[in-house]
């Protein structure tokens, strides 16, 4: 097939090692706003070319969208403008509803399957794709039954050659979700960087201390502004649903300690303890 | 030398491997409110005893205080009352001044060294104890002034066997920076649990959905109740202040957010992303 790989960052990258490592005899040409990155991803053997939006579009065979999902909202529907009758699309957004949206009566909507791996990592750009990233994640495909059935094939069968388990879900509920277990965390972590890098202008070498239990949560501050504000902005009512729960929680955090209850305390946290068995599962 | 461990857990244990591991000929007493507790670390060679408080303290050359820090405000106390004029004690609890101040007339306040050491892991019990825990981790020695040049001598040799890189700091500055850099970590965990395990009652199977990142961020939810609600309770002041920051710092998220402002959400994770430096560094 000619893959099209458009955003050649750690998703698209990654998405082209994996295939490239487990199914030989695929073309990858790489579209990239940014030619630093196009570059960079034909040195690394990301993609075999770079290529222009306009003129790789309509060649490919398969085409994964992998920008940030503010940039999805109108690469989607001129992607589906330009490709051929049946070639397939892809994106691989962590948001659904309002990208699935864009194209809803898009005449080929059905040549367009919406994806969204549970992988990443807080890195960005071509340097930190690797192969493995996918292997082993779960993919999950939204609103299914609007994708022709040759397509959605195609896209199942290609994951499957990577190593990806499918799980199918629609797409309103997977926003919802995925607010929770994963655009919450990632607020909670750059919440946490910016306090304590606040503190730290007035506490020098506040850092001394830190151990793995901070390194672990502020993880993922270190991650792309350029990928996760279009993120939180187009999930915005399930994220402040989520983000006004978390804070009511902390808030129930601060009244018991304020008001010295050792019991409720611990009550609260043995409850939270309960992400044992979820941790576990995973 | 005798060495009595009091708390015979995830920091007395991986105490008492580590230094077996790194130098010979010692005994070790393990005392322990939980009698599960001794029964399990003689049967995993972390002690070579059993013993009670009263009886095993006046013979040992040096105490290990690793409970709660709830129970190190009475602990150390009848401690420094019952060892031997030679002996020496430490602590290794995760807040430091009001500790401190139980023995600050203490006639024999020298004999003890207040410690901290900058290792540990969501796990608790003696099962969950390993040599290499401490090993190239900081151990805070607070308020040095105060010990005896001779105790000071064997805590910071024997920290120096167990491979630590030893940190002096008066009581007060760690309270204040241990909340931000730890302490707040660990509230955020269990928040975000709470959050999200509350939804899945609604939800369910919400943590299909899960990755990475999610672990990351609410794993020290998993840490011990018993362990945890009396360090909070017991740095409250600080706390609160490093919590109110994180509040604010999570309004500010939300109000970018449901304003729509791109431009400044961008700015905001730009600016948390100078954690890469911070973690870098670690």
């Amino acid at each position: 097939m000619n893959i099209c790989i458009v955003g050649t960052g750690l998703l698209g990258g990654s998405f082209a090692l994996g295939l490239k490592a487990s199914e030989k005899g695929h073309f990858y040409t790489g579209v990239d706003a940014n030619s630093q990155h196009t570059r960079e991803a034909l040195r690394l053997g990301i993609i075999d070319k770079v290529g222009d939006f306009e003129q790789a579009i309509p060649d490919a065979d398969l085409v994964v969208l992998a920008t940030p999902v503010d940039a999805l909202l109108h690469l989607l529907p001129q992607c589906l403008d330009l490709i051929s009758d049946d070639a397939v699309v892809i994106d691989l957004g962590s948001t659904k509803s309002k990208i699935i949206k864009t194209v809803e009566s898009h005449p080929k909507r059905g040549r367009y399957v919406a994806c969204h791996p549970i992988a990443g990592t807080e890195h960005s750009g071509p340097e930190s794709a690797f192969e493995s990233l996918l292997k082993d994640q779960m993919m999950i495909i939204c609103d299914q039954e609007f994708s022709d059935p040759d397509a959605l094939e195609l896209v199942k069968h290609t994951f499957n050659k990577i190593g990806m388990k499918i799980h199918f879900m629609d797409g309103a509920t997977h926003d919802k979700h995925i607010a929770y277990v994963s655009h919450l965390s990632h607020i909670s972590s750059f919440a946490l960087g910016l306090t304590v890098l606040d503190k730290e202008q007035i506490e020098e070498s506040i850092f001394n201390m830190a151990g793995s239990g901070f390194s672990s949560t502020v993880r993922l501050a270190k991650s792309s502004p350029e990928m996760w504000a279009p993120i939180l902005l187009q999930n915005e009512p399930q994220i402040l649903e989520a983000l006004d729960q978390y804070i009511r929680e902390l808030e129930q955090f601060r009244a018991l300690i304020a008001g010295k209850d050792a019991v409720a305390l611990r009550e609260l946290m043995a409850r939270a303890n309960g992400i044992k068995r979820v941790l576990k599962e995973m």
